[in-house]
């Protein structure tokens, strides 16, 4: 049986499956015998049976699992759409979107997904080479979002950064060591596409000679650097709130 | 042998291990041999024999380690130092504490950690039968956070909220049904406790009842609702951004 190809076709975690089967995705479902009174897990495979969906009991969904902590149900599900830069920078108004240069942890992007649409940003940018870490561990940090929130997949996050910038939006780099702050950045409520590097390593130089602006967001001398989820969150909802907020 | 008590007795990946042995708590290092050249790795071997720490290495440290990916050190130290809600207020000008109402992703708790010292924010209350959570992956999460942010163990978080609105905080609790809004609060540059509960349960209906205001974070209607240690970046860096922002 060849793999088969695309983003998404595992999908593990209570919340995550139940997006993925509101979003007509989900193909098979297994669930742990143990968890079936859930309330969560029950509802989960009352959609399933009622959609259709082939529904498999075992005793420990664990094996077939990524995360430690799957919840009791994993779900294999047909790809999600992919989408072009310019499908994202329609969906804003004005545009706004996140781009991630060299960010590996699924978890943190999984979590930036779910901050990025809470917050009512028009999509995510990642590098095709890291497509992998949108895995079923980025799908449960997501909690659903990842089913809403449309993702660009993209050969160069240098390249989509020019492309960004040729469609009309500022990019604007987040970086440890800039002075100017990302809080109460004026710019935020024009088309703009916000990039955040991996953790210690920041973002990549010709990534960095490419944004029209770098910012940084000021700590404290005890902790002098943000975790990325932690930083994106700050970056849309500072988006958010240059906009006048989510109504 | 009896178990040790306390908190912090074991701490691994790299930035949590050099924060323990910069404040002088660790006893024993176990460093996996296949990553003793990385150079962070080699500082802390360095600083572990300079301060007559005993450095073990083996193939493998997960076997000893909690989280998935303790990045080839784990380190066993002596207890953190506990803090009392007196303590805490000392260390803010007004003083800001942040109370985590069942909390128990320990992940969560060092991310929220993290974020707290990296805003300024004077400490972090957690419930006492939560105290668990403080283990080898909230450590990790907090990246040497949880070395200089002082937590202090209560045994009731109701009761912690009465006792900081008697040392004159305002308390103020973060829930997703709240009209008013969190960012904008002007009451965030007085003396303050920040107060938020569990993802989906949310604030406990005793803590709900004591606190001074509910407020909210806004969201879009497909992500109604943010992960716990995202609302609680907002929160710290609101309160900083209410006294004028880190300096």
């Amino acid at each position: 049986m060849m793999a088969r190809a695309g983003i998404g076709l595992s999908v593990e975690g209570t919340h995550a499956v139940k997006a993925a089967l509101d979003a007509g995705r989900v193909i098979a479902l297994t669930v742990e015998s143990g968890r079936a009174e859930n309330p969560l897990v029950a509802s989960i495979v009352a959609v399933a049976k009622a959609s259709g969906v082939s529904v498999e009991y075992v005793d420990d969904v664990r094996p077939i699992a990524e995360t430690t902590a799957p919840q009791g149900v994993v779900a294999s599900a047909t790809p999600l759409p992919t989408f072009t830069l310019k499908d994202l920078i329609g969906r804003g108004s004005p545009p706004a979107v996140i781009v991630l240069d060299r960010v590996e942890d699924p978890r943190n992007l999984g979590a930036i997904a779910r901050s990025a649409l809470a917050a009512g940003v028009g999509g995510l940018v990642i590098a095709e080479r890291r497509a992998a870490p949108l895995s079923g561990a980025a799908f449960k940090a997501a909690a659903g979002a990842l089913e809403y929130l449309p993702v660009a997949v993209v050969g160069s996050i240098a390249g989509a950064v020019r492309d960004l910038r040729r469609l009309g939006l500022w990019a604007v780099g987040l970086d440890e060591t800039a002075e100017k702050p990302l809080l109460g950045l004026g710019l935020l409520s024009e088309p703009v596409a916000v990039v955040l590097g991996a953790e210690g390593r920041g973002l990549s130089r010709l990534v960095r000679d490419r944004v029209d602006v770098l910012v940084g967001i000021p700590t404290s001398a005890t902790m002098p650097s943000l975790n990325v989820s932690a930083a994106a969150t700050l970056a849309v909802f500072e988006i958010s709130r240059a906009r006048g907020g989510i109504t």
